[in-house]
C-alpha cells in the first residue's frame, strides 16, 4: 500500500449529441461498418459547450452534495485556452474562488499521473479532498484524411474525488507505476498550440492543429512497453492478476482493449466504453470508472486496475481498493 | 515542517541573444527609456532552440555529475506542441528514456505549484530525486501593439533537483500556500491555443495566439489578494517577515518586484533579475533562485520565501529552508 488515500466519489458527463458511425463515415470516405470493424467505436459524443462547462458537470455529479474540494486539478489534454490554465475556469463555472487550481498533464494518462499526485499531496497532509476533472474535446482535432484516428476520437469528460481513508476501511491505492519513452515521441501527436509552431506564426497551418498518429507502430510498441509496467504495478501490490477485481483501461481503441485478453483477462472483467464513447483521451480512464461505479460494476473493496498508454509514449499502471 | 526535502541543485539557461529596450522600443513606438522606467526590463533573452533545449540545458547544469532524476515535472507554461507533453521532448533531449515525464502547469505558479507536487511524491516516498524544470519562450507570444506587456517578457529556462534531506540536515519545506481566484481570470490571457479558439479553426485569428493583460486591474488586485497568501504561508512556517533570509518573488514587473517594500523588505534581500532577464513566466522564480545560488546570496541553510503570481488569477507563496 502506497496510499492509504480512497477515491470517494465519480462522476461524469457525456454532451447529448450523438455521432455515429454512420454519420462520420461519408467524411472519411469509407463505411460505418468499416468503422465500428477497425476501431470498435459506434457512437462518438460532440460537445458543443465550452470544456470548462463539460469538466464543471461532471465535477458537480462527483461532488453531489459533499463540500467543495480544497484543491482542484485539471487532468486533461484538452485546455481551453493557452493562458490561464482550465483550472481557473472550471473553478469560475462552480462559483469557486479562493481554493487553488492547476493542472497535471500527461496526455492520455493524465488521470493517472493525477491520481498519483492527489493521493501523495493527500498522504503529505497537503489537502483533504481533491477534485481530479478529466475533461476532453478530442474530436475539434480529427484529421478527417486520417480515417483510423478520426474515427476514434469522442468528447467527454468525468471527475474523481480523492480523500484519505477512513480508519479501518479497505479503501487505499496500492501501486502507481508510470514509464515515458521518447523514443514514441513522433507516433501520436498535435504538433500545433505551442512554441514549435505557434498560434501567431502564419507559417503554421490550420492542419498542424490536427491529431496524427501511427497506429501499427504505436500498438506494437505500446504491447511491448505496456506489460512490464502492468506486471511491475501487480508485483508491487503484491497481487497476481486473478486478484484483480475490475480492469478500468484506457479506451485506446477496440483492438486496443483486447490486447487484455493476451494477459488471460476474461473481457467480463474489462470495463469497455468504446463503442458508445471512442477515445476521450484522459477522460476514458475516469468516465470508464464512473459509469462502472454508477452501473453497480464497481463495488465498494474490489480490487481495481486502471492500466493506459499515452502519446510521449507513456505508459501507466494503479492498483487500487475502492 | 510540511515536507522534509530539500532542493539538491539548480541550473539555468537563458539563450545568448540579448534584446536590449533600445534594440526592442521602435517595435513598440516608444523609447528605451520608457522601457526601462515603466517595466525595469533593460534586457530580454530571445531563444533561437526549441522549447525542449532551454529546459534540457537548464536540467543538465542542475543535474551536474549527479544521477538522472526518477521523475521529470515540466512546470512551464510554454509548451512544445499540444501532444505529447514537453517532459517527453526534454527527457529525449537528455538520452533518457523509461523514466516518468508528466507536467504541473499553473502559468506563472508552476514552478511553486510543481515543487509542492515534487515533495509531496517525495514524502509519501513516490520518488526519490524528482527534477523540475521551467524551460519559458514567451517572447514568441509579445504583442507588439500593446507595450506595456510586450515589452516585460523574456525566453529562459531553470531547473531544480528535489530529494529527501538528509538526517539531521535544517534543510526542509516549511509552508506552501496557494489560492485560485477566477474573478481575475480575464485581466492576463492568451486565448488560442485550446479548444475555444482551435489551431485548426479558420476563424482563430493570429493575434488570439499572443499575450494580452490589463496591467493596472492585475497589479491592483495581486496586492490585494497577496498578502493574506504570503502572511498565511509565514504563519503557517512560524515565521515573522524579519526572519526570512531571502525573498526570491516572480518577476512579474519592476514595479511589481517593488510592492515588496510595502511588507518592509529591504531591496537587498530581494533576489531582483527582471532587468536583465524580463519576465520570463514560470522560469522567473527558479532562474532567479538558481542565480542566487551560482552567485553566493543563497547559502545553505537560509530562510526563503518564494512568492507569486499567476494568471487566473493564483497567488502562490513558500516557505523553505534552503
Amino acid at each position: 500500500m502506497i496510499h492509504r488515500v480512497r477515491i470517494a466519489s465519480t462522476g461524469f458527463y457525456a454532451p447529448p449529441r450523438v455521432e455515429t458511425a454512420d454519420d462520420l463515415a461519408p467524411r472519411l470516405g469509407v463505411t460505418g461498418d468499416w468503422i465500428r470493424t477497425h476501431t470498435g467505436v459506434a457512437n462518438r459524443h460532440i460537445s458543443e459547450e465550452p470544456l470548462e462547462q463539460l469538466g464543471a458537470k461532471a465535477l458537480r455529479a462527483a461532488l453531489g452534495d459533499g463540500p467543495p474540494p480544497d484543491l482542484l486539478l485539471s487532468a486533461s489534454t484538452s485546455v481551453r485556452q493557452a493562458i490561464p490554465d482550465t483550472s481557473t475556469f472550471i473553478l469560475r463555472e462552480l462559483g469557486l474562488s479562493g481554493i487553488p487550481g492547476f493542472s497535471v498533464h500527461a496526455t492520455c494518462l493524465s488521470f493517472l499521473a493525477a491520481t498519483d499526485v492527489a493521493a501523495s499531496l493527500i498522504t503529505a497532509g497537503r489537502y483533504r479532498r481533491v477534485a481530479v476533472v478529466s475533461a476532453e474535446m478530442p474530436a475539434s482535432s480529427r484529421r478527417f484524411t486520417e480515417p483510423e484516428s478520426a474515427s476514434l476520437l469522442g468528447d467527454g469528460a468525468a471527475a474523481a474525488i480523492f480523500e484519505r481513508s477512513a480508519e479501518g476501511e479497505p479503501s487505499c491505492i496500492l501501486a502507481c507505476r508510470m514509464a515515458t519513452h521518447p523514443e514514441g515521441a513522433e507516433l501520436a501527436r498535435i504538433e500545433a498550440a505551442g512554441v514549435r509552431k505557434h498560434p501567431a506564426d502564419p507559417n503554421t497551418r490550420l492542419e498542424d492543429g490536427l491529431f496524427t498518429m501511427d497506429g501499427p507502430r504505436l500498438f506494437k510498441l505500446t504491447a511491448k512497453l505496456g506489460a512490464p509496467v502492468f506486471q511491475g504495478a501487480l508485483a508491487d501490490a503484491g497481487l497476481a492478476i486473478g486478484d484483480i477485481d475490475l480492469f478500468v483501461p484506457h479506451q485506446a481503441s477496440g483492438p486496443g482493449l483486447r490486447v487484455l485478453r493476451i494477459f488471460g483477462i476474461p473481457d467480463e472483467r474489462v470495463v469497455s466504453i468504446i463503442a458508445e464513447y471512442g477515445n476521450c483521451i484522459a477522460a476514458s480512464i475516469p468516465m470508464a470508472l464512473a459509469i462502472a461505479h454508477a452501473d453497480g460494476r464497481l463495488q465498494r473493496g474490489m480490487r481495481v486496475a486502471l492500466l493506459g498508454t499515452g502519446a510521449g509514449l507513456s505508459v501507466g499502471a494503479t492498483i487500487l481498493v475502492f
